[in-house]
Order: structure tokens, then sequence, then C-alpha cells
């Protein structure tokens, strides 16, 4: 079984240095949220998650969710194990205090989640789910329906889903089906089928919120016709009691890959009473709060499952001996594997990875509080620019990164990386549905270029690069020349970013076939920017802990001399255009 | 379940057009093979593969290969499959007549492998070995042991093993400890334990037969202290009768992430009787000889997998409708998905580089009978090395590419492709022992680097350049702009082959860090030198086969425009040395 230790000390760093951005700091709800309370805070999520959270992972892998007799059961030690998880308030961390949450901002929250896709992405997903259904209630509906439902969303003794995919429509949603029919009383009724419906039927909670996007019988076709409703599995009496069973029943739940112990249904509706949640047919919109909201957090998974196949991979190689490196220095024959270069450089492209997707979701999570909460409409527009920006390059980039890391960690242990034994194959498995999810990794990358890099407030896109140059402009002698690969980078993008433009008119279809490349060539200079935030505190603190920050820049130098490179390629292949794509016949 | 229908239209086109190395086409014994009796060979393996083998996949990785009271049995249906199997004649297709073989050339063999790992990994697994360990008795064992074992291996009625690693050793077998104390009569006691056998034990055959490398009791310590023995399941009596149960049993088998339907397992040698094969301490060189045939086998089961990937992403790309494609042809809202540039890019990618492989692939075949029965001993040696030079190349960038295409394949099938249902899963999880066994990828880039570049006959990158240089040095002007581009990619390779031979001098550990890249850089040059060969016909018979080569030409051109130059990147990370690496402390 994996083994996991919370790198608190990388999560205090970026929050105590790094926490630098002006509106964040203005935002006055969190200023009552001291250093020292967010230190307790991280050392008990580590607690939950080392202890209680990490061992369910291999026993939900070897213990699938099962559906029986129409009942859908968890995994051994899940139940007990949520419990305590919402006993101990990690449920409400994040949720506003009106209902019961803790108020915590996504500075914090966002390393929890990170060390919960550590421990076990399938049981982080009953959790997180909820949390989407919640934050998409308390966005939307009205005070009776956040009133009635979000109390006990917030407790976690009610979970919450979102139901989107049907069977002929995932990425397409214009296509969907359910049907929800107005009743006197001004509720619905809804019928249809949704599939894939991650924690859609379990055991943990006493009731479950489903979120569903439907089509009321006037609605027009396409997209523009689809609303959002609150379906509970139970009836909610008035006075809060669970009352009677709703229409909505399990047809079964799929066989996967891996995250075998979250349960991923094909739920049915027949007849089942729905509130309508937000304007009508304005369903998608409302839904999309919660999507891109959860988006981050699926990059925050593949960003968690990398950090425990980098741990794992660190201190396989500490102990295997295998072969003699090149400054040979065991007596009996052998090295330990940690000494050859090949492998060093493996854990290395791990960690330049790793600790930079952590300090950019550090900075997107300062970011999406200012969209949210900045007190001045204007600087919450441009962070919101900022964040739907990287919304899809997040979710896309860590979750790729992710399978490079698992993988990269299941070729050093070789053999006994592809068994069972190490649970490093289940961490592959795993992680492999996060490039899929929430959007296809693809589809995230035609958001970005179609929809992100320009919108209605102007170039997004220069308007980051703008502020990337803004801060990379000053620095002291040691990082200048990270900066100066920083600003190739840059003029590559640049370059890139009109290419789109000017295809965008002529050629649709070269900027279709261009947009994954676009998306993982400013996925690396949004990460570059992050070392270069690091590198400034890293120098300037230097004596303060020598031994952390002369780690912090050799992985650095790793980052800029072997991972940005790649965007040469991308740039390279992607503008050769699409011509002899879309002529091929494919017979 | 994926479907798979083997692609013999590419495969006699190879056969028939580019079967053009002068020294191949003057080997005696292949010259009674006519194209005619290729075609007909090549039609029954895909009817075997396709109506037998394939159905195997899903059951064997649903009902994976058990060990019950010391008994390994394999999954419902591979006794009958393999019976048949036999029968056919299959596993002696590429055996010396003398030995009942049908004496077929690896330029036919090699696509029965890759139609073997199309349809089926696990299964072909207990096929597979068995050739290995023919090929090394039939190479380096006494007559007598040859005449003694091989008619029944050759029937398939017996079937073979390598056994290689043990707990403490897997790369470096110097570290070995399996002891084999040599009795009055000549023959060999063996005691030790190894681990990760495939088709270690099953019930397929009647007996099986261990190639086991051990220690005498007088052997230096090292790689140069091992020897060779053969050890079978049961002992055989002098008249060829099957005699009592030698010393091997059955310790466990793994559990594996994939590939489940073949037996791994350890296997536990307890005062065994075995036989010496070919020079004391010599053993080594002996299983080399089959570990490298295995090696660009393991190859084409990337490839072959790949194949499926393929076949199934295309036919799903024209079943699924999901958004509206750039050049909207539908009037209900979504297209095929097959309109999407990025989905065309993405089947294009698979395609381009799987005939790429497969065209290389028949090159190497070509080479490798060379190297084997050529009369003129200067021939055979240089085939030989160049041989040794592409077999790592094909080992590792043949599985690499195995894994980027099935796990596109999986994100074409979106979520289906994450549940068991389509099977697609099962082929990147089958697929992902590739870069494993055999070598780690990783040791197969520093065996590229370190030995095979430059050996006692001088400079084999060297020659090897030339030769394609020599090559591509004429063609029609249609032909120039991918020549350009290959020599171009040469030049990026002779700098990168300049960089290793200089820092070969004074840095190894920079040399060490770059074999990944270097490999890779070499892959795509030999498979961008395949595709020319293969345009070469493409524009000289177009007339004849204007679909087929207007296919050829289009899928090339994808290959040079966007595969290729992935060099960039390779080259520019790997060149940027090795200190920052080393110096990392990993406390």
């Amino acid at each position: 079984m994996p083994t996991y230790t919370a790198p608190l000390e990388d999560m205090m760093f970026l929050y105590e240095k790094l926490r630098n951005n002006k509106h964040y700091n203005e935002i006055e709800k969190y200023k009552e949220i001291t250093t020292e309370l967010v230190k307790d805070v991280l050392q008990e999520a580590a607690k939950i998650n080392q202890n209680i959270i990490l061992p369910l992972a291999k026993i939900g892998d070897e213990n699938p969710t099962i559906l029986e007799n129409g009942v859908v059961r968890t995994p051994p030690g899940y139940k007990e194990a949520y419990k305590k998880f919402i006993e101990d308030g990690w449920q409400s961390l994040s949720c506003d205090p009106k209902y019961g949450g803790q108020g915590m901002p996504k500075t914090v929250s966002a390393f929890f989640d990170e060390m919960l896709s550590s421990s076990s992405l399938a049981f982080k997903l009953y959790t997180e789910l909820s949390i989407g259904a919640y934050n998409c209630i308390h966005h939307h509906a009205a005070d009776h329906i956040k009133d009635k439902f979000l109390p006990k969303m917030v407790e976690g003794k009610w979970s919450g889903t979102m139901c989107l995919t049907e069977p002929v429509c995932g990425t397409d949603l214009g296509l969907l089906k359910t049907k929800a029919t107005e009743q006197s009383d001004g509720t619905f009724k809804l019928s249809g089928q949704k599939i894939f419906i991650t924690s859609g039927d379990h055991d943990l909670t006493e009731n479950i919120i489903h979120l569903v996007i439907a089509r009321t019988s006037d609605a027009p076709p396409g997209t523009k016709g689809i609303s959002l409703f609150l379906v509970p599995k139970f009836i909610v009496n008035d006075d809060g009691s669970i009352g009677s069973r709703n229409g909505v029943s399990t047809g079964s739940i799929e066989s996967k890959m891996g995250i075998k112990g979250s349960a991923t249904c094909v739920l049915n509706f027949d007849n089942a009473t729905g509130y309508m949640i937000g304007p009508k047919n304005k369903g998608l919109n409302s839904m999309f709060t919660m999507m891109n909201l959860e988006r981050i957090v699926v990059g925050i998974q593949g960003l968690g499952i990398s950090e425990t196949a980098y741990q794992n991979s660190l201190s396989y190689s500490k102990e295997r001996k295998q072969g003699k490196s090149n400054n040979n220095k065991s007596n009996n024959g052998a090295d330990f594997i940690i000494e050859h270069a090949d492998i060093r450089k493996s854990l290395l492209n791990m960690k330049s990875i790793i600790e930079g997707e952590r300090a950019l979701c550090f900075w997107l999570s300062q970011q999406t509080e200012v969209s949210l909460y900045h007190k001045d409409e204007k600087t919450r527009q441009e962070a919101a620019d900022l964040v739907s920006l990287m919304t899809p390059v997040v979710k896309s980039f860590f979750t790729d990164m992710g399978m490079e890391i698992t993988s990269d960690a299941m070729q050093i242990f070789g053999g006994y990386g592809y068994t069972k034994d190490q649970g490093i194959e289940q961490l592959y498995r795993d992680n492999r549905i996060t490039p899929i999810y929430e959007g296809t990794n693809s589809v995230q990358a035609i958001d970005l270029v179609f929809r992100k890099l320009v919108n209605k407030n102007g170039s997004i896109i220069d308007k980051y690069i703008s502020l990337i140059k803004k801060e990379t402009s000053i620095g002291e002698d040691k990082i200048k020349p990270f900066i100066e690969k920083l600003n190739k980078s840059i003029e590559k993008l640049n370059r890139f970013t009109e290419w789109i433009n000017e295809k965008m008119k002529s050629s649709k279809d070269d900027v279709s076939a261009a947009c994954n490349d676009y998306l993982k060539v400013l996925g690396l200079i949004a990460i570059a920017h992050s070392w270069i935030k690091v590198l400034e505190v890293s120098f300037k603190d230097y004596e303060k802990n020598k031994k952390f920050y002369e780690e912090k820049i050799q992985t650095a130098n790793f980052f800029f001399n072997r991972v940005l490179p790649r965007i040469e390629s991308h740039y390279l292949t992607a503008t050769s255009g699409s011509k002899y794509i879309m002529d091929f016949k494919f017979n």
C-alpha cells in the first residue's frame, strides 16, 4: 500500500510567503484567518488523511462499491470514515457560516482537496460532488430552498450530485432528453435517464440531493432550452424531516478501470419531484458555476495523486539496489537506484511539476476568492476572467501530468509497479479518469481557445501575459536567467496566439487541431510563472532556511531546463495547419 | 469487446513492395516462399486471430489465471484455443523444419506476432516465450538436447520459459543467487527462487521447459559467473516420454494490472535437475540471444495493441455524435465526432505511428534474417549490428507509443472508455506491461546509448545514418519535401550523437540523463526513414492503387508535420546536462 505524508511544509510556505495578492488580502471576511489557525487546520487535515482516508484506497479498489437489491453499498470502512469525516467538520470546511460552515477560503480548502486526492480519490468523490452541489444551490437557489437543504449538506448528513450526462450526450449537452413537466403547485415532475453520475447513490448519507438538468415541455431545442432542478432522493418535509422516497432509482453502477470505491451510477428519474433552481432555460449557466469550480478540483486531483506517486517512488528509489551508477558508491556491486542519473531525472521531473502546480493552484485559489468576494465589481470581474482562463488549463494540464507522473512512478517500481501489491498501479488507474470526466481534456482545450482567450472584456490572454510580465520584470541577478527563459517562452506563446487569432478568421479547423498544444504551452508558462514567484522568495529568504530554498532553486532549475522546453515541439507541430488532417478520407 | 480485422492489405503491401533488401533476397532457404503462399498464410492467420484468439482477451481479463492447490489454471477457453492453435501449426510457423517447423521467415512471422498481440496479449504470452526458449536451445544447446526437447516444443505440446528475475535482481542480473550444483553424471541440481516468470506454470501443455540462469558453486561473482540451464517441469525419459515431476513448484502467481490471463509465476527450484546449455559462465550471452529477439517481439506487442486501439477508435468516431464541427454537416445539431479536427488529428497520429512502425519492423525483420542466415559473414555482422542498434529502439518506442495510442483511444471513447464494457481500458492496462518487462524502457535506452551506438565494428549509428542517407538520396520531386525534413532531423541527431560522444568522456551522468531522449529521437528518425520508403512506392505506383497510396501519402504527411518535430524538445532538454540533477539532495 502506498504511504503518504501531507506536504505541510510546502503548503505553509505557499500560504505564508505567496499570499501576496493585494485584492485577496482586501477581502474582509478572511482577515481573521491567521497563519496559526491555518497551520492547525492543515495539521489536523494531514492526520485524518494519513490515518483514516489513505487505507480506504486499497480497500475500495479490492472491494468495489456494489449494487445489491437496488441498494448501493460502499466498500468496508467507508461509512465509519465518512462519519468521522463529517463529525470532525471536514465537509463544512469551505462552506458559508450562515449554513453551519467554517468559511475557510480556497487558499486553505484547496490544500485539503489535494490531501484527500493523495489519500483516496474514490472516497473523496463522495464528499466532493456535495460541495459542487452546495456551491450551485448557494449561488442560484431561492432562500427557502437554501434554508431547507443547505444546513444538512454542510453538515454532511446529506450529499449532492451533478446529473448532466445522458447516453447520447456527454460533451454536447444540447442533445439531452430528460423532461421536466410543471405541476400546478409550481414543482416539476422529471423523467429520463442520467448516466455516469458520481456518487449517484450510496449508503453514506440519509439523503442525496441531485442537481439535474432537463427540458421543460415548452423549452426551445439545444442548450438554450435547459433548466436546472433540485431532485432529492427522499422528499424533504416542510419541517426538514425526511419523507417518502422520490422517483429516482439506480439502474446500475459502472464497472470501471479505477476509482472502484466510487459509485458511478445510472439514475432513472421516473416522475421524480423536482424544484427549479435559477431561471428557466438558463440551467446550463447555473450548472457551469459548479462545473468550473469542479474542474479546478479535478486538476487538484491530478496534483494530489501525483504527490503520492512521487513520495512512493522517492522512497523506493532509496531502498532498491540495481546496477552500478556512473559514480559507483557501493561496495557490493549495486547502487541504490536513486544514484542513477535517469531515475533522479524522473524524480525531479515529478517534483518540479508537482510543486509548480501547487504554487499555480495557490495563485488560482486567491484569484477565485477575489472573483467571488472582493467588494469592487471590476476587480471581481478581472479575477473572474483570469480564473476562467486558467480553469481548463489546470483541469487538463494537471491531470495529463498526473498520468505522466504515475506512469513514471510505475517505471521506477519496474515489475513490482505492475502488480497489485505496491498500489502504484492503482494510482495510475485511479488518475486515469481525471483527463476524462468533467469534460475531456480535449474539450477543455477547445473551451480555452474558442471561449476563454478573448471575451467581452477583451483579450484575457493578453491581460494574463501582461500580469506575468509585470510580476517578473524586477528581480535580482540570480533570477534573471530564469526570467529570460520564461520570456522566450512567452514570445513563442505570443506568436502562437497571433497565429490562433489569424486562423480563427481564415481556418477554424487549424485552430481546432491546435487547441491541445496551445493549452499545454499555456500550462507550462503558467507553471514557470509560479516558479518565478517561488524563486523570488527563495533567493530573498535563502539564509533563513537554506535547505528548503536550495531545493526549491534546484527544482526550479530542472523545470526551466527540462520541462519548459516542451513548448518547442507543441508550437512547431500545432502551427503546421490542418488541411492534410481535414482532407483525409478515413474510409 | 473490441473488434479487430487484421490489416492484411498493409502487411501484403510491405511484403510485396518493401522486401527489397538485396541480402535478404539472397538467403537461399527463403527463395521458395512465394507471395501467394504468404498471402494464404496471413489470411489463415487473420481468421484464427479474429475468430478464436480475440474473444479470449475479455475472458482472460474477467477470469484471471489462478493457482489452485498448486495447479495453475488458465482462463476458460484457453485450453481449447491453444489446442486448435498448435493443431493448425501456428506454434511452429517460424521454427526449423528439421524439428518439425515450417521455416517461415520473420518477415512473415512478425506479422503473425502483431496479429496475436492485437487479439490477446495474455494468450500470446503462452506461445511467445516458448519460441524464445526454442530459439535459445536451437542456438546454444548440444544436439542431443535439441533432439530431445525441440520437436515437442515446435509442435507446441511442450512450452518454454525464460527464468531470469529474482526478488533482488531484475535489471541487474549480476546480483542473482540461484545455485546450480554439478552432479557426478554431469547434470546439475538447481535451487533458488525466480519471480515474474511469464507462463511459468499453466495447464496448456504436457511439459514446461524452463531456461534458468544460475551460478555454479565455483562461479566468479557478478555477471561473469552466470550459466544457463534447461530445467524441465517433468523429467523427460530417454525415449522422450514424460517421467517424474522435477523439483520446480509454483509459489504464487502475481495479481496484476493487466494481462490477467497470463500466468506470472513465482517459481521455486528445489534441487531441480537441470542441463547446462552453452558454455559455463557464459549463460548471459546465451540468454541474450533470446532476450534480443524477444525484445523486438515486445515492441511488436505495442504495435499490435495500438492497431486494435486505432481500429476501435476509428469506428467509434464514425458512430458517436457530439457537438458541431467547424464545417457542420449535420442537420440535427451534432456531427459524428470524426468530423472534429481534434479527433481526426488523434486518429491520424495513431495511424501514422502504427503504419510507420509496421514498416520499420518489416525492415528490421529482413535485417534479422540476414544477420542469422546470409552466407557471407561480413554481411551477417553488418546486419547484426543494425539489429542490435534497433532492438532497444523498437522495444521502447513502440511500447511507449502503445501507451500514447491506447490512452488517446480512451479519450476518444470518453467516459465509455473508462468502463469495462468497451474493452478499451483493457488494451491500455494490457499494454502497460510492455514498457516494463524484458528490461524497462529506460534500461533499453541506457543499453542503446552505452552499448549499441559504437561497438568493436565501429560507429554503428554512423553506419545506420549513412544507410538512411544513401537510401533517401534519390527520389522524385514530390518526395523531396519529406526528405528535407528527414535530413533536418538527422542533422539534429548527428549533433546529439556528437554531444553524447563528447560527454561520454567528460560527464557520463549527462549521457545517462539523456538516454531516453536520444532513443526517442532515433526512433522518430527510424520511422521517418521507413515512411520515406513507403512514399517512394506510393508515388511510383500511385496510379495502380490511388486510394491506398493517397492515404499513405497523407498519413506520411501527418507524421512529418506533427510527429517528427517532437525531436526538437527531446534534443533541447537532453543537452541541458545533468549537474543540477546529480547535485540534488533528495533528503
